[in-house]
């Protein structure tokens, strides 16, 4: 397909599910994610050869959230190796929604890294090295795979989120009580909602996407940013639990390995194909962007994208 | 029975009971508490003439720990009214550990107040009213119940407390995020570690007992500390849920509203017969002291105090 | 009281309550159950002398449904010995529903021998001996505690328990997967259906309250029936666990131990002074009788039965 | 790859795997399973052209077991359709053994169709219709995806089965009581138990496999033996849910949809590239063969066989 054709593609795509953002709501557990206007929509592709097709209000920026997982689970493994990750965290799904203590009852290593206690374990597994203290080097690394050397951060969204953290909260002191994070808990817990606060942009998102998709070679300046046995295990979580309690019926529709986060955001790395990123505020049920997971449908739908 | 036969009775089944501590192991969970000597034990009773028996080490002093939870239970009721109270926390026996977290997992509410979630909620209603400060409405109860002026604070094991609570915090938060608890979650707790960081002796915890028993009347100065339906409940929710996964066994066994502490005291009242209290620092699995819990099956047996 | 007092007191208090049925629901999950009157109700009292009290519809025949459970617990000790009842049976109320699943998960002992479950395990350790089959033998029980030689039994109610009894035999075949149960699972669930559909009145049931708070001899005839030592180890159960999951309210409240079914029939022994059963088809959300609990609730305000 | 390469590739690789045997245990929950030798091993791939790579015991008959379940889902939709399957099971991973019930505690709806309480609802779903009654219908469809006129039933493995089945006739029973099983539980679950006693070797499985991964198209033939939409959600559910507990580690590690049996075989297809199959009697806690999975993860390395 040439370049033209999939952008007129993409363009075609959004402007024909832009409206389904009706069918959604906009976050609204903090006053700095409500205020969003609910149908801003973009969608970005980076192929393998670095080209990019851009659409929509693909420069808009929102707070990462729950992106921030994949792409600091593979810092971790980077920093600590898999074997120091997975005695603390495992990589099988759980079915249930985001925030559940359910499954830790009585088995407390969290199931998953995608899940809010995994994800907090796996932060609080990031400590000062001799490069800098644990936030330069989530915010280093961040600037490396989003290719951006102005990476932002969001004070007034850390700050809503620290306040009104209660659940997440109660998860890290559950996993401190367990031996499951050592260390100062509120430490990890502030690291965890800065990761979360980052400002980014669907270009962003889908130069990081390009990077899991390209077993993590940047397309663009050809750098290795992400060794490629880590890339695969990313990828690989995320198509088994990136999509919390729809997991399994998006690999069934999409079969795209995927991460959404609640401001709208989803990255969705297709290997050896393309670095995928939509975006669009208003979320579905369980928390996905209504306008990105149509996109993505009708995307793996018309370019074979399914890999299963 | 005269009051010598009386006191010989106790003292016999003290001597018989105190090796028993060998069966059973000193918390020591914080350094504060394993530092005590195995072989401590006591016994009191108080008959609802006001007269006192008192054999061993009575006046040894020790933290009062889950021993505050009925007391603090008919404080909030007293301060705040039943329908407050239990709009937070229910009734209900769970069969399950002190500090579980199990059944609060698809219902929020604590299922009563004599497990620790349930306990810091009911703390978590102590406010400050025209009698003073949170810290100081419990300390004047305290002083009432015990009929001791000089009711004193272990500040060593306070800090302790606080600093190894990972689980009390944990299920603090989780409250807080359901809204059972609501205010500062941190200011809960703090009261909470106080509250079960007062030094008492049996003696203490006896004349509490005999309280409870007398309906609320103070046998010894004939005041009333309790109002006699707060006083019924107390001991009603003591039988079905004061011993934790042991409720059930110890209510076929003895058949006496019961709570123990992890320092080793247990608070006792028969109705309109004894305020019981006993006292060893050696508990078994289940976190009560096994001489005491001795002393009350032999009592239960001797003065055919089983109620039901 | 004179006897005479007393029959005007539960005449009173009976006609008080009666309408309390219009807040409950007759049992429908059987077309048997549904056919019932709402307004019948009954109360029976008999005290410690034999001497018996009886209003309202005392001799209408039920089926004895859940109230056989703390009947049949009792014969299974006597038939056994506690030991092989308790290797299979705990004494810890759960504060849940009487079918419940959850508590088995993880934990396949039942937790009592009140909810389901642990009815059913101990019904299946009833063992044809020389003096008969199993069902002749629970048969004889129930003549001896009703004092009553013609015992019938309602075809009807047990060919439609047996057939609409999924979740029991979901909880039974659970039971065999843990041993907990062993011989044939269909022979023990028609054993338990077989129990649950004897015929009584309000008359039977107070009755064998009565040699319940007797401590286990007839009050009538003088006779033994249940050991002193079991019929207090009954009490004591129905006490902490005999209400499901207002057992703990209901022990604030009444402060009696009881045990109701779902056709309406509650047992309720008070040691050493009475035994009492009340009757009335209209159950509430937890699925005991509307009336017959308010009966109890006044009875044991006006004849101070709270025991604890 | 020369057909040549395939076959020295996929021999040495078996011998080289082979004595990993030793890692594991075979099923002996029931006596027909425990006989088998350990230490016999297979492997068969079947390319999109229909040529085969068959080594080791390839002709070895074993019972189905669990392979049955992805084959009777494709069957349920093709006779049912979507909306009818998934309103009765969902397609959500879990996490958790292949047995459990623990998820369905709250939840009834069971959450995949590759757990045993999933199964045993959808074999509930095939019912009689004219070709034949419900054992024929699936018959037939496993002589089509065998490509084997000649399928044969074990009716020693069946008896058995059906005689320690007290797991499975508990989720049954519960299933029924929420009403995701209607019709007679007994019928379900003897289809179910036959379901799983159909003897096959690793090259019938193979065929099934490589019908799997040509998108529903037998190669060898080239009949449409499973429509393409059935195929691709089939391999979809199995990548996600099919090999339990280890259900995520292995979409990590191997990256191939699977499914396996307590007999020891695994089916593994291969979009547009190989069915595959490998047997091994011998099984890791999880309950899949260790031969097998090792040679899975060595093709998968070997052939760039990781899908994600």
């Amino acid at each position: 397909m040439s370049n033209t054709k999939l952008n007129i593609l993409l363009e075609d795509i959004l402007n024909n599910k832009i409206n389904s953002y009706k069918n959604g709501k906009v976050a609204n557990y903090i006053p700095a994610l409500s205020k969003v206007k609910p149908d801003l929509a973009a969608a970005v592709m980076i192929d393998m050869s670095g080209e990019s097709y851009k659409v929509g209000d693909w420069n808009y920026k929102y707070t990462i959230q729950s992106i921030s997982k994949p792409l600091v689970l593979a810092l971790a493994i980077m920093e600590l190796g898999e074997e120091a990750v997975f005695k603390r965290v495992g990589v099988e799904p759980t079915g249930e929604e985001f925030n559940s203590i359910n499954k830790l009852v009585g088995h407390p290593k969290p199931f998953n890294p995608m899940i809010n206690a995994g994800a907090i374990a796996i932060t609080s597994l990031i400590r000062e090295n001799k490069s800098g203290n644990s936030f330069d080097i989530i915010l280093k690394f961040f600037e490396k795979v989003f290719g951006n050397k102005d990476v932002e951060f969001d004070e007034e969204v850390y700050k809503s989120e620290k306040m009104t953290a209660d659940r997440n909260r109660s998860l890290a002191y559950f996993l401190k009580d367990h031996r499951i994070i050592s260390g100062d808990v509120e430490k990890s817990l502030d690291l965890y909602f800065k990761q979360c606060s980052f400002k980014v942009d669907t270009l962003d998102i889908a130069r990081a996407s390009a990077i899991l998709a390209n077993n993590g070679f940047d397309p663009i300046n050809g750098n290795e940013v992400i060794p490629e046995k880590v890339a695969s295990l990313v990828r690989s979580v995320m198509l088994t639990c990136g999509m919390y309690d729809r997991s399994g019926s998006f690999a069934i529709e999409v079969g795209i390995p995927a991460k959404s986060g609640v401001s709208g955001g989803i990255l969705a790395p297709v290997k050896n194909r393309f670095g995928i990123s939509v975006f669009g505020p208003s979320l579905d049920n369980s928390g996905n962007s209504v306008v990105g997971m149509n996109i993505l449908r009708k995307l793996s739908k018309e370019l074979s994208l399914h890999m299963i």
